[in-house]
């Protein structure tokens, strides 16, 4: 099916094609009581659109994918500045718009409800019973992961969010692109969790040695600094300020760019995620391919993350405010640990997936060799058959009885 | 010849001749001893130079004008992006080039130094001198005239400067143009002075009425501000900060953002200028093309006002530091009043130029009419032959006798 088809992919090739979906994308703000099929009558004179969704956030919003980019210019010359006395508008024309039926009340109106797709959660209670109705342990780690990983408009909300801040990064560097990496594309991440996206320039330099083999060399003049960081730094800054005064929706906007990792930090308010904009992290988006491969290898090992997390957050073992606590970050970490652990592994060790790893999955940062096999294809299904009720007891067992003064974990090994 | 058929050109059309031709142009920084047929040569194999000259301005520059807008993305296309180990750059890719020759010298070097076109006048030694070989003092005047008066070159620096502006406000906001006034536009302007530079959003709201016939309405979502003058303020501090971060040699940025007038003052190294940018102005702008107009109609006007102007310098009548000094404008106004007195009169009081306006000249700025015909053409030429030697004395006789307590100047009359 469908969703197996999409893990079988390699991380960049579902990056790839998620950003480019992002780029055909708008965003809608509709009223309540609308016509579904007048409006995509509509938007279809600019194009064939290729999917679509309603969710709710600050009222109700339509997630349109248009099938060519090229609609979306189309859209934006139709559509109108808002105008009234009462206040000015900056003049910013992203892909966010707001669609208003006229009075009096048109074939446009629609008493039917909308489907809306959910973009958070279900409540606790709500879990709690429908796990009471599970015939097992299995059962209920299975529904515990179903009820709160993202669901596919999530993600393409959450690469929506990217694309709209890379259109403003677009604007001075065209070469750059927007990315989310870390709990959006890792596959362990929940309903309701930040956006953590990078802005890349890796592109940008691909012209850097061109034109050298003539007499003269002709180069940009371009702002010189003394370092990277620097650069970083006053990038992240103007893109913060632009997204402040110009992005329609962004809110508490954020620089922090004295940490050791300078970012941004913003609400956006469209989308309705709390997103993180740093500056291209090789480590951050090795872990992230790291993770996803993980995931997608076999279902039990994001079921019990899921559950795992599930059960420190509940006994206070993690927290979302600042403290020493320990991090889910860590946890999953413990988790593939484990299972690599088991007797046959469920999943391989980092050296094993080394091993499979061809001359274009090789990465050395920092000196540091991160190279491994992006193809899943590649990694032989593993013939253990434990249970995740088994798993669940294990996990216990093991790091009950893990002598952590003596031993580290280590999933290199 | 060619000057006239400028001159005979409406205020605006000279506007978008100038604009749509910095456009087309780029700057390249180049070694001093550089064969310039091999420049244009390689510059060439992008499209047709139309036009290019060379000027000094910490080191050698090459302005280029190219036929074709199309040129200059061939040509920074094929670019590099200088790269050194001791600095980091940012990656802005602007219309701003260095051209370097490499070792060992090649064909590229010529040892027949470049022309290069003035960009400031004349000390004033130099310039006493030409004046004591003059026959009349008319022609002292012509040549105080021809020598502070802005050059074909400069005007195209000065265009360029704005355009370069451009780029960066077009980045966010498409429809929108960097327009210069003042000193730079309206004939008077001498050689080094500020290019004071305006942002126009005027074409940007041209499709805000856009799609309100159906039964409903698709607007941007934009950001909201309780007044124009916050828009302004906020947008100008971005462009600022911009400029600042990512502008090659823009140094000196200085927001002034809670003056009657906004502004962003800067150093552009790569033209020289010290340039002021604001945000539209209708009541500038009219006052830039008034000017224009008067400055474009008999040649005495502006030898007139440039004679005087330096006259008030010379004896401490006007500073450029600041202070309660008579200004250059006032003094300009002085002259205009003066040459409307006449009999028969120079130039047609404002009121006349009204009568003369049509149609499309009609501007009603916060209530009051500032309509003036446009099209040089419909003004009937002056019968006065005074010569100028006549109109300094006259000039100084009539303001010396004019009792200021009394009347006033009205050049509406």
């Amino acid at each position: 099916d469908a969703e197996v088809s999409t893990r079988k992919k390699t991380f960049a090739e579902v990056q790839t094609e998620r950003l480019d979906q992002a780029e055909r994308t708008v965003l809608i703000k509709c009223p309540s009581k609308l016509n579904e099929k007048k409006l995509l009558q509509y938007l279809s004179s600019h194009g064939n659109v290729r999917s679509h969704f309603f969710f709710e956030n600050r009222g109700i919003s339509a997630l349109i994918e248009f099938s060519e980019k090229s609609s979306i210019a189309s859209l934006q010359d139709a559509v109108g500045i808002p105008s009234a006395s009462e206040y000015h508008v900056v003049p910013f024309k992203s892909r966010l718009f707001t669609f208003t039926l006229k009075k009096p009340v048109s074939q446009y109106v629609e008493e039917t409800p909308l489907h809306l797709s959910p973009q958070c959660h279900i409540p606790v209670k709500d879990l709690i019973e429908k796990l009471c109705l599970a015939d097992s342990v299995s059962s209920q780690m299975y529904i515990l992961l179903n009820e709160y990983q993202l669901t596919e408009e999530n993600i393409k909300l959450r690469f929506l969010a990217c694309s709209l801040v890379q259109d403003f990064a677009r604007a001075y560097f065209p070469d750059s692109t927007v990315k989310p990496f870390g709990s959006s594309v890792n596959t362990f991440g929940k309903l309701g969790s930040d956006v953590d996206m990078f802005l890349d320039f890796r592109d940008t330099g691909k012209h850097a040695t061109k034109l050298k083999k003539g007499p003269f060399e002709m180069e940009y003049q371009m702002k010189r600094l003394p370092s990277e960081r620097l650069a970083t730094q006053r990038i992240l800054s103007v893109i913060g300020d632009c997204l402040d005064n110009f992005g329609p929706g962004c809110v508490n906007v954020q620089k922090i760019l004295n940490a050791r990792c300078p970012l941004v930090k913003f609400s956006h308010q469209p989308t309705g995620f709390q997103c993180d904009l740093s500056v291209s992290n090789s480590i951050a988006i090795r872990s992230s391919e790291l993770l996803y491969i993980y995931g997608c290898l076999d279902s039990r090992v994001r079921a019990l993350v899921f559950t795992i997390r599930c059960w420190a957050r509940v006994h206070g073992l993690t927290n979302s405010a600042p403290g020493t606590w320990i991090t889910n970050f860590s946890l999953t970490m413990m988790v593939m640990f484990f299972l690599q652990q088991r007797s046959p592994p469920i999943i391989p060790t980092l050296d094993q997936l080394k091993e499979l790893a061809d001359e274009k999955d090789k990465h050395i940062i920092g000196g540091y060799d991160c190279s491994f096999v992006s193809d899943l294809r590649k990694i032989k299904p593993t013939k253990n058959t434990e249970t995740l009720d088994v798993l669940l007891g294990e996990f216990f067992e093991y790091f009950g009885n893990f002598d952590f003064r003596k031993n580290s974990i280590n999933l290199r090994k």
